[in-house]
């Protein structure tokens, strides 16, 4: 049976985290410019990239996090039953973004310095305003000769690697920390205690044409199931499969 | 010799009618939906055209346009040298859209009213905010059956179709009006009067690196060739092709 793969955020740092995820996995695939279309999603994503670094610390946050996953992990050597070497692996993976992170400019830095992307940035959010005369500069870039192209987008898109990598790693073992169990939603609700928990993760069989309203925080939430075709509350039992993350 | 096509409105309207054409271009092609990232282009052409239609009447505004025409080309029936045939066929033309125009709803009324586009539409526009926990409701729709999702497309882009017939006719009326001829920009800079012209069209060969700010209005107008890699004002002669429409 097809399910739909939903998570959900349990605080607001986690949310950015998975806003930024989408937002780089956007950049990458966006980044061969293979249709006509594709570079307004590139830029998009650029710039929304830009708009969230100015908001938090995100460098900062995520540093900390790492950290953190980098004590937990710690604290499992030389415990009898756990495998050591994978902790190692994981260990050493953890010491390698961490290190690349803390070396790293502040998030969007040079970009936010360069001057062809400053020209275009303040008019690309104009409803339509990725037309020629609104940005002769992208258009004549655009022109430009696909290795150089090619060289521009990498260049932009590499000074993002510490950041893509290291939020990888914490999405990663974060993601593991939780198993899929079969749970049921009396009457489309379900609501359970959670222990500093960051993210949800289900699975949810598409033929109920069910989408899920989560709301809670790091050790209480609540789903509650909504029909697609009436927007309303849906009072049937669903089973589906949930992960609780810390 | 490559070269890079230019468009330059020189009216607030006609800049609306050239954005608006844009995003109707981007709407149809991202509506096959033909790769995972399509869906975000579409959505975004379609909820950027409901804002332009929140800030101007357009309906009203392209119907006294097309009317205009209408009258010009009328004011040429009958008159030696021109060819009747391809005038009646023209005023044919100008009168199936003017008329489908006339009986269209207000553009965007069917799609504002829409429940499942107002409840993503809101939040379409923060950084990242395409993500399933951001917008569940249309990460359940991009799971429903390709049949039920082209069905959907087509119906929301179908109710653009009188504005997209009759732009599509202005604008081609427009830019038949102006014929390309040479013109050379001493020191990058040229200037030139016009009558009541509405839409400039360029064609710059691509290997004097530049690219074109234009100022101006339908009776006067400047163009400055801006050097690419310097971003600053060139000072070389600059051969280019320009045709002024009304």
């Amino acid at each position: 049976m097809s399910t739909h793969y939903f998570e959900h955020p349990l605080n607001e740092k986690t949310r950015i985290y998975l806003r930024v995820e989408a937002l780089l996995s956007q950049l990458d695939t966006s980044s061969q410019f293979k249709d006509e279309l594709q570079h307004l999603l590139f830029f998009r994503s650029l710039f929304d990239l830009l708009e969230i670094f100015e908001q938090i610390q995100l460098k900062t946050e995520l540093a900390k996090d790492i950290e953190k996953q980098r004590l937990a992990y710690k604290s499992w050597l030389n415990v009898d039953g756990v495998d050591q070497d994978t902790l190692h692996d994981i260990l050493h993976e953890v010491d390698v973004v961490h290190s690349e992170l803390m070396t790293a400019e502040r998030f969007g830095q040079s970009l936010k310095e360069d001057r062809f992307l400053s020209t275009i940035r303040q008019r690309f959010n104009l409803p339509g305003g990725a037309c020629c005369f609104d940005l002769p500069a992208l258009h004549h870039w655009l022109h430009l000769p696909q290795d150089k192209i090619s060289q521009d987008t990498s260049g932009w898109v590499g000074t993002l690697k510490p950041l893509a990598n290291a939020l990888k790693l914490w999405l990663k073992l974060a993601r593991e920390t939780g198993r899929f169990e079969q749970q049921v939603a009396n009457a489309g609700f379900y609501q359970s205690d959670a222990e500093e928990a960051n993210i949800l993760r289900l699975n949810i069989p598409l033929n109920y044409g069910v989408y899920p309203m989560i709301s809670g925080h790091k050790n209480r939430f609540a789903i509650k199931f909504i029909d697609f075709h009436t927007g309303q509350a849906c009072s049937q039992d669903i089973k589906f499969e949930l992960a609780v993350c810390s």
